[in-house]
């Protein structure tokens, strides 16, 4: 029996979590679930691709990841299945499917159409449905129709400027730990460096960063603020902190914030 | 074997979550538990019966309920099971059971009596037992004597004003996507209504409300304020926005929160 | 299979605990994991072992206990699995393990050594491998060499003062209901008191609370402040409310907070 995993933005105060889990259970015996998060931004579909895409590829190969972030179906916004990366997405086709990993193509889209269950008219409803049919190891097929595209998304891409001497980027995300996550991959920092050495700009005057490490418990000064390329491949600005042996805090030490601006410099 | 689903104001943070889970991992081999919510307001039973009345009816028939809210058992607030619409309750006789689904009379009430198992004094020890009993397939009936009457507590009810042209009720509850959650069901605004077309009335100066939508997803202007009955039957009133295809923010965007009154006008 | 509880600082938005969780499906079949909580303040190994010493005891023996709290290893600080009172813990040597429980000395220590599965790089990771082995109940001895010693850590310890007449403790925890938790024990009042009655006294002025009381509904005055020697043997301070037949808020009314003194005065 496949995990299911839920990531939505309904909190964990209302009811809506677990009328999901109780349609869950009626639909399953016993389902496996996992909560992903519940702790979205409302309808903020780029924060739950992001947070899904740093946690699908931890689950077993044949998950089943239920996506409830602006999760109504719509005349123009169909339910979606796809099959990406040996995983499983349920979701509204409203952009956040093509976020999750952008390195991979979906190998399958079906558009839902349970049109043998009219009784099932809300997304929690029918979701519980499809996680059912799939955790028992159900076609996909049967779901409804294969489509050949779905709506696209992306994250706000970096900039080269300055003929190529500054990659301009922006923090995507603050971390419980303050860290502040950029929207800068590694990848894209070494093709436009091509060979040259960089160093990391900060907004509002700060000290840039001439260093990235290579570990979070890479020895340095206290408070000392520091960048590195983190588990998914993004520079990540965090300050260090020896007495826990490890860092934190940049977004409050450091007085940067989502969405400013984070450069790096090729020299 | 049976679901268990836990509704508390133990928050998520202290032990008190974990250790009831704990216990209930010591009276059954694997039990499957559903948290419903853990963020109701320190001994708001109003709020637990609010929550999990529209969560219960979601999970399978046969499903055990526990209601960590003002739990623990006094000479004169016993704990008690309850039978109702196919699923049990376990609750302290302090008006919660009353509130839950008021549509519903219990089919059985159980005065829990232990007095084999001294050693459990706590309800949290106590719940445990009771639901592991029951999700074996335990009677009810050996785990005390029934009663006929239970403490009733409800909801402040809408009134009807000024020789029934008026129905004036309030806010009970702010969701997650600030909506605004009222008292006045679908059912006694139908009855009141006698033919009669109504608008909704909102405090604060704001313009009167005088659509009622079908769905969230009507269309309509970004940022007006409308009404609908949603899945529980109760009139809520939410923010339009297109942007997402869905509406929230209420409470911040009309400035009208918890207890505010709402008034149906009759025409 | 043994059930693994998860107690953590890694909040409930970003997708940390779903990453470890996910892992710990790819390890095991179908894990039975409990959240003790994953609100501990970053890096903060004195409240993460204050949770679990309080939770971990009402588990099943042979239960698996992961601190997720500056838990990534480094050349002075490795993975440790303890057995102590008959439960299972891992945590990285950084004084966590010793203030769990400290009535007990751990029974078994091991130091982890994966040498065979040099993948495995971060501690989400390494325990997940770990649980996996023990879960399935393996011996705690394939996970790496036996050691005797661990790194030591404790809550402050209160002083007795003024020859013998006055015990001064602190808050050392406020939990969910602003009740404050001190770090005076039952047992400690009672060596220290030889016999003597004695009375709490609170700062800022605060008046003293002259009777302990047994259970947390006996019968007093709303508002009045009292003293109980909770479930884990330690004095917390209260407020009485008759309203909830039962306590609350005493960091809100009294104006108390962590770190604040707290003092048993013998007369």
């Amino acid at each position: 029996m496949a995990v299911i995993t839920i990531t939505s933005d309904y909190g964990l105060k209302d009811h809506y979590v677990a009328a999901l889990k109780g349609a869950l259970h009626r639909e399953i015996d016993h389902p496996y679930i996992v909560d992903v998060t519940h702790h979205v931004q409302a309808f903020n579909i780029v924060e739950a691709a992001f947070i899904l895409g740093n946690a699908y590829h931890h689950f077993p190969t044949g998950t089943i990841h239920l996506i409830c972030v602006d999760e109504e179906a719509l005349p123009h916004k169909k339910h979606l299945v796809m099959k990406m990366n040996g995983h499983l997405f349920v979701a509204a086709n409203n952009g956040v499917l093509s976020m999750i990993n952008p390195d991979y193509k979906p190998d399958q889209l079906i558009e839902i159409d349970l049109r043998n269950a009219p009784e099932l008219v809300s997304a929690r409803d029918i979701f519980a449905r499809v996680a059912g049919h799939l955790a028992r190891g159900g076609k996909t097929d049967l779901l409804g129709r294969a489509v050949d595209d779905y709506k696209k998304a992306s994250l706000p891409n970096p900039v080269l400027k300055e003929g190529g001497k500054r990659l301009i980027g922006t923090v995507i995300y603050v971390d419980r730990f303050g860290n502040l996550v950029t929207n800068i991959s590694e990848k894209q920092v070494l093709e436009d460096a091509k060979g040259r050495d960089f160093s990391v700009l900060l907004p509002k005057g700060r000290k840039p960063i001439t260093k990235i490490f290579k570990h979070y418990y890479e020895e340095t000064e206290d408070g000392k603020a520091i960048a590195i390329f983190n588990a998914a491949g993004l520079l990540e600005v965090a300050i260090f902190k020896s007495g826990s042996d490890t860092m934190g805090g940049a977004t409050e030490l450091l007085g940067i914030r989502l969405k400013d601006q984070i450069t790096i410099e090729f020299i």
